[in-house]
């Protein structure tokens, strides 16, 4: 199946939005089997958006195309579709009802606007997509064999309609369906999870690509078959084989974050956590707190930009007199202050240098990163330079991997 | 000027990477005049990618193209180009001694593939683009008085070629140039600032536009001229009127970060400041030192995500237990602890409630930000939800703008 799509409005042609609906639809395409062959942004122009829709009414199977379902003069995508198919718009009443009931939900004006009146028009090709997230439903014409679906533009409301209306309608239609399970490791390069994974990659279906991310290296297996059930099947096998093979490098799976995993290590093992951040900034904390439910086991961060702020916070002076505030030495103290001063099972320290000058004759994106647990000390350091933010984001990685590999071991009874 | 944008490779139509070199350039093209009619994204796949540099070729007076310059088979951009124009691709002496040299140059393998000498090829109607950042140097080529700017497909090629090389091309054949200002405010919502400046908004030439953004509401007045210079000449006038009216809530200008602009502030007054942050997690410390030279003025923030961590840290139990973790008193408090803990001139106190569920009959999204300067307390705070990370951005910007606008205050002399 031949897809395309195309999105709509001004404001992607000004650079004002960058268009990230189409690269999300693109990602879903190949597990119902679609060859995305365009993608094109047109702005709220009628003429531009006729040629536009009628190429891809020409040439595509099915054509995805996303805005211009807003009530203003400027929102064309309806009329413009009515017109390159020959067809009359009509108001629908079950929609009208739809739209005006939108109005009169809790919290709304309770006015609809007359203007609105034209989210609940339809041709006879089409039919109303609901949208909860907004009044602009969205529209499945189909006819001769042929699709567009039409979604609104902005992309909490489009990414609803993807998930719960058109994506399931694919998987009808569809008579292969990919799936795909990534296990996430850390630890380990790229080249290494490819020799290590060497035996698997000769298999066809499932297949397994490897791919170097952020977060670490991942390897991604993906099966195709008529069914979602027998893409599984195809894939679970191959999976524990990779998974024997990768052992405890294995993170997580699919969209898995570092701090989610390492936060349900703790849980499990009933441990709290808590850091003294100097590099970082902060940033490691606020990534722990972006999971729901951290506050059961972490207990806060000192972030201690200054010298003596560490120094305050339980850092002896005399450490960083006779180490420099960059060291090893350092940011084992951090982490034992840490522990010791938010009273937590684990602490972890992280000093450094984030900036592009050097420091303590250290250079820039020097890292070190130590954990403490009250008898013993585990220490990782880094030095890489792509930037400060790149650096910051790095050492975060850094500090929840070390993190992550104290717990593997202490879950296997190798930390006392 | 009609243009048009295309990029090119089979990595964007499988949704692995998201277009920002499209959105990039659709956003530069308005300061020279350049009305953007198209965008198109393209696999590399000869028949599909010649039809749409055909009809590019056809329909723009100037296409940007950017990707497809890679040494390998998939790289296609060059011989598709040459042979929608007709002509003969052919080795360019001078550009096999550049794409050598990069080969040659210290760090590099000494080597050049024999592949890559594709990279030196050129047709009659392009001259090379130098690409100081990759071997592909970019091609301009001109016709019967058409374009096409053909740049690399990695970012950090693509804005190094086009800031070098591409806009001053632009900027040399425009009759006109259209430059910006962007007054960044805070406190004043869209609507007041579009009252505030209505004596200015009939203005043609310089105009003046209005728009909320995240950091606050922004002001943009853009001149069109012939040159730069007369058009920042038209600029100045309006942008002193706007900036007389809308007085002390202009924070910065153009790309200016709110933690850029406090943190220059703190540094003019020559004073220091400490966070303790209990809903936000870091995120403060984290945004604020973002920027360069934050340690002039910041000592660090005390992330208390844990109730017995703040009152470790000096906020009195019986606060917390009178007014409740999420209350203006404990914010208050902690500001205080903030301040006294770590010796800081300023400190800024945040509790509320990032996650979804009521907390102590609060709703999700309360935030609660108190600043302490030793003599007195300013407050502010909000109920707003559209998320756990949402309410995190909103709540690093409330605390930064309470904290600028306290510090216009100590500078009118307002504060004793």
């Amino acid at each position: 199946m031949r897809a395309e799509i195309i999105s709509i409005g001004t404001e992607i042609l000004l650079g004002e939005i960058t268009d990230t609906n189409a690269s999300f639809i693109a990602s879903q395409l190949p597990q119902y089997g679609i060859d995305l062959l365009y993608v094109s942004q047109v702005g709220d122009n009628p003429a531009r958006l006729e040629e536009v829709l009628r190429r891809a009414w020409e040439r595509s199977d099915v054509t995805f195309a996303t805005g211009g379902l807003g009530p203003t003069e400027d929102d064309l995508t309806r009329e413009t579709i009515a017109k390159v198919l020959g067809e009359a718009l009509e108001i629908d009443e079950e929609q009208e009802r739809v739209v005006r009931a939108f109005f009169s939900r809790p919290g709304a004006s309770g006015n609809m606007p007359e203007r609105n009146l034209k989210q609940a028009m339809l041709i006879p090709s089409a039919r109303a997509v609901p949208n909860p997230r907004g009044t602009a439903p969205g529209w499945w014409v189909e006819r001769e064999g042929r699709v567009i679906a039409v979604m609104p533009g902005p992309p909490q409301e489009m990414t609803r309609m993807w998930q719960h209306e058109i994506a399931p309608e694919l998987e009808r239609r569809s008579d292969s369906i990919l799936v795909s399970r990534t296990l996430k490791t850390t630890g380990l390069g790229e080249g290494t999870v490819d020799e290590m994974l060497s035996p698997l990659l000769s298999s066809v279906n499932p297949s397994i690509g490897i791919y170097a991310r952020a977060d670490g290296v991942h390897a991604r297996i993906s099966a195709k078959s008529p069914t979602r059930e027998e893409a599984w099947d195809l894939i679970h096998p191959l999976e524990e084989r990779a998974r024997e093979i990768l052992g405890p490098s294995v993170w997580g799976i699919d969209d898995d974050t570092l701090p989610a995993a390492v936060g349900r290590m703790l849980r499990d093992q009933g441990l709290t956590l808590a850091l003294m951040e100097s590099a970082t900034g902060g940033s490691i904390a606020s990534a722990i707190t972006d999971y729901d439910g951290s506050s059961d086991y972490f207990k806060g961060s000192l972030v201690t930009y200054a010298t003596e702020a560490k120094i305050e916070l339980g850092v002896p002076a005399e450490i960083i007199t006779m180490h420099g505030a960059i060291s090893k030495e350092t940011a084992e103290a951090m982490a034992e202050a840490a522990r010791t001063h938010l009273h937590a099972d684990l602490g972890i320290g992280i000093t450094g240098i984030a900036g592009g000058t050097e420091v303590e004759d250290q250079p820039p994106g020097t890292m070190h990163i130590a954990l403490a647990d009250g008898s013993g000390i585990e220490y990782s350091h880094s030095r890489y330079y792509q930037g400060r933010e790149a650096a910051k984001r790095r050492a975060v990685l850094q500090a929840l991997s070390l993190l992550r590999r104290y717990l593997m071991s202490r879950a296997a009874g190798d930390v006392p």
